[in-house]
């Protein structure tokens, strides 16, 4: 209806098999009826005044007019001194929390059932703070920053998500028995924030003992925050437990409703442009993005109808076990889709 | 026979289940006829001149008469300022590379088969160096320092394990796409050493893509070699996929041959005294220092027996899934070394 309008959300298509599954996504929104208007923008980083890298100013100007983006994977930059464009999205539009569901998905096959947890990960600071010294020759520093204000804010933003995502408990992880200054820090920030959510359980775990516990039974884990090499690392373990990052959704959050939402595997050059690529993290990194700006009943259906697909295993990509072509793949999901109105 | 003597091992039974784990290695030592004497010490750290904490001196001189030393677990100190007794050890014997093979048990059923891999972790700095500082109120930042010769030392170490134990791949786990510097440095030093061991294929990986594959396919990995915390987590991660601490031995190993074998598990006071713990890891540990010290036999037999009796299921521990007492899982091992004699 028109008083509800119509939203605009940046799209970064990226690189390799980035515009075949953003133009999946596309398809699939469109099948939903999803209230979004997508405003193509790329990322190549240029360089500004002073010699900084910066995202182009296009980009920068859509992304801070709609505030929402959707990104495919983005090839990993080869010139020195050329940043990771992944980081410096992060940092261009302060998105200090790194969110990643993991959930099993029926039908698909691992070791594991029944996973059902999320990671936080602090996204701008702690050992991505890009502080490094020669102290001799042979002799290296890289410094980890741990600031106060990050970690309630993470923080903060675990137990509001915890609470507003029906969920029971957040586990700080940590190793505040080595870095008893830093991750002290960070984990006294969690247990004071912790007091304010009386309805949420609280534990803290060492990093070691997690990774341990959840290769043997992840099922205990309910909400996870912690620093930002922590959340790199056990993000990615646990979108293994689930099928890897080819069916993994992935949301950066900042303040005031900014975020961008992306799917977090490479770029496959070797099948881009092939019609072979499997859209399904980027449709649910989508599907996130729909429930962030409170278009749930989209996200629901969509999601719906892309957990059937796979749960059927009639239209699958390679990767998922079947023989389809993401074209096909895609327009199953657009069929379940136009069958539920 | 005579000539060849008995060895003398310092052995450290630590707290908890730890003297109940250590006698039952004795008892398994005796009956496989292991030519080695005991010489049993305490490590309570004590305060020495200046006020730093130190191994208590009886045992640091038995451990610098008899170069090696079996370890049990050791109870977290409490007192503020006191060490962790792991890392005093370490440091005092400059115990610079941990080892720990995981291999598949056959019998105990764990969500991975045919796992057979070693992580060998940097143990003496990194993100362990121990320099912490307050910047500003509510600013700490940690330092990890990486150096160039203890880099070298351990991809050595990593490289002359693999080649020594017929193993054919080492894998360098790093993040230098973010610590560029310091994890560049370790990694430069892992590329020069592979250099030299031409029949090993040496291949490098980031730490989050490690671990993604883990999950998903152990079996990929061979050798692993990485700086400190690292290893730290992805020897727990690894423990767990065969099964968790209780049945992963580990080894500490120094130049000139020196070296501690332990057991990673915790002291589990709940259980101490009560004839239930599962003397396995310490065994095994045992096992991986029969090695160590040329007496393959013996590891052999050892190994032998314990894996069969794992396998055969009839008399286990709790933990292992089995009804019988530490001392009658003990026995079983003697019982089978016994037969093979
Ligand atoms: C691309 C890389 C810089 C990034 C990171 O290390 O954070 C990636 O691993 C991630 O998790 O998004
Ligand atoms: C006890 C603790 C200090 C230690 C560490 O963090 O190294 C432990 O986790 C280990 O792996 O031996």
């Amino acid at each position: 209806s028109f008083t509800r309008g119509m939203q605009t959300v940046t799209l970064i298509p990226g690189d390799g098999i980035g515009p075949e599954i953003s133009s999946a996504v596309m398809k699939i929104f469109e099948a939903a009826k999803a209230p979004i208007r997508w405003e193509e923008r790329n990322v190549t980083a240029i360089k500004g005044p002073g010699g900084r890298w910066m995202i182009p100013p296009d980009a920068k100007e859509s992304m801070d007019r709609s505030k929402i983006g959707l990104k495919g994977p983005l090839k990993t930059p080869i010139a020195a001194g050329h940043p990771s464009m992944n980081l410096l999205l992060r940092k261009t539009f302060d998105l200090y929390a790194n969110v990643r569901p993991c959930v099993s998905i029926e039908g698909y096959k691992t070791p594991y059932t029944d996973v059902n947890l999320v990671t936080i990960r602090e996204n701008t600071e702690g050992e991505y703070s890009g502080i490094e010294h020669v102290i001799v020759d042979g002799v290296v520093q890289s410094i980890k920053l741990i600031t106060e204000d990050a970690s309630r804010r993470i923080a903060e933003y675990a137990f509001e998500y915890a609470r507003n995502n029906q969920r029971t408990s957040v586990t700080a992880v940590h190793k505040a028995n080595i870095m008893r200054m830093s991750d002290g820090l960070f984990l006294r920030k969690c247990r004071e924030v912790a007091e304010n959510y009386k309805d949420i359980k609280f534990t803290e775990m060492y990093l070691d003992t997690v990774c341990l516990n959840m290769v043997q039974d992840p099922t205990q884990f309910d909400v996870l925050v912690m620093p930002n090499l922590y959340g790199d690392i056990l993000s990615d373990l646990c979108a293994g437990l689930i099928g890897g990052l080819g069916v993994t959704p992935s949301g950066n959050i900042g303040a005031n409703g900014v975020a961008i939402f992306e799917s977090v595997h490479g770029t496959a050059p070797d099948i881009a442009g092939l019609d072979m690529a499997n859209p399904t993290a980027l449709l649910l990194s989508a599907v996130m993005m729909l429930r962030h700006m409170g278009l749930h009943d989209y996200g629901n259906k969509i999601q719906t109808a892309c957990f059937d697909t796979i749960r059927d295993k009639k239209v699958l990509t390679k990767d998922l076990g079947g023989n389809s072509k993401c074209s096909e793949f895609t327009a199953e999901i657009c069929r379940r889709i136009q069958d539920m109105a």
